[in-house]
């Protein structure tokens, strides 16, 4: 029967993709020490032992969860059209850490820093979504990263990317990252087309 | 007798200050489900007594401890030399939010996040520091705020720092981190000194 799923197949898939969309938002919304198997099954609307079949335990819930709607998120920016300019490039990375699951994947690092068990599978995640979105820059930007420094120039924006999601953890950041989004978006298209002004030419120390 | 201090001053003056240090260190190391008062106190040296007498509340003394130890961190850079160069004073302001200080203030802003009680004090909290943080800033770069575009310039490298610190959180990225701070220190440098490409003239989009 190959690839064709039985009614059974699909009710299963369904009932762990609900269970990972819920430990997200769950998360995202109550941290590491408000989100327990328990909770998200609720959430779900699933019954725990439904839940502890799927992900035997805690720490299998939250990296699945963190994975798939990563994964998730990265298919939905392929279908996207490609930005119109730089700004629209900046403005669609820097989106990538201001919503739920920037929140919930930074509770999961917050936690894993103090929770040895986390740490190893965490990490190893970490850098998964790392590479991942690293690559999803460089073609959003098309940036060539042949030329030397354009690597560093785009790690450098993915960090500050990540630095206004966690300005934004608090309060809502929304005026200000817009005005950090423009400037640095006109700080790039020099960067990254100017051949006028190489990337790769440090200038002397001033 | 003024600003003459007794013997006994003395002593909670510098209790306080093993508490608040103490605070901190605990804070970044086992996050904030892991540090109490007692385990504060203990680490101090000091009864749990003692401790509740200079604060009340938990809430008191992580809330206390993050600003007497940013306070410190300012006072100390306000000594050191000007930086010799753009890199030098990028280098160092990425340090800011490598250290023990920002650990404990990220698990502070996101125990914060999810607990109501906290919020208020501790995105105040924030601001002040973040305020202060913005005015070293832009005293190392020597940069000039009265040009259109170099005040968001400036915001987005500390964006970039406190990314920066985030991505150090879970493994050492000391390497990769140096290379993206002399990219984009070169990058700076170009913005805050070339008055031939002016930071406030966005171009037409690509």
């Amino acid at each position: 029967m190959g690839a064709v799923t039985t009614p059974k197949q699909d009710r299963s898939r369904l009932t762990r993709a609900r269970l990972l969309e819920s430990a997200v938002t769950c998360l995202a919304e109550r941290g590491w020490s408000g989100s327990t198997v328990s909770v998200v099954a609720e959430h779900a609307g699933v019954s725990r032992g439904a839940a502890q079949h799927h992900f035997p335990t805690r720490e299998d819930l939250f990296t699945a969860a963190v994975e798939y709607v990563a994964e998730e998120r990265s298919a939905a920016l392929r279908r996207l059209p490609r930005p119109a300019d730089t700004h629209e490039a900046v403005a669609t990375l820097v989106g990538l850490f201001t919503g739920p699951l920037f929140r919930a994947a930074l509770h999961l690092w917050v936690a894993a820093s103090n929770e040895p068990h986390l740490g190893d599978r965490v990490t190893a995640l970490e850098a998964r979504i790392g590479r991942e979105t690293h690559r999803m820059a460089v073609e959003l930007l098309g940036a060539d990263e042949s030329r030397p420094g354009v690597r560093e120039t785009v790690q450098g924006l993915l960090d500050m990317a990540r630095g206004l999601g966690l300005a934004n953890l608090l309060t809502d950041d929304a005026a200000r990252r817009e005005r950090v989004v423009t400037q640095w978006a006109a700080i790039l298209r020099s960067q990254l087309t100017d051949s006028s002004q190489p990337a790769d030419s440090p200038q002397p120390a001033d």
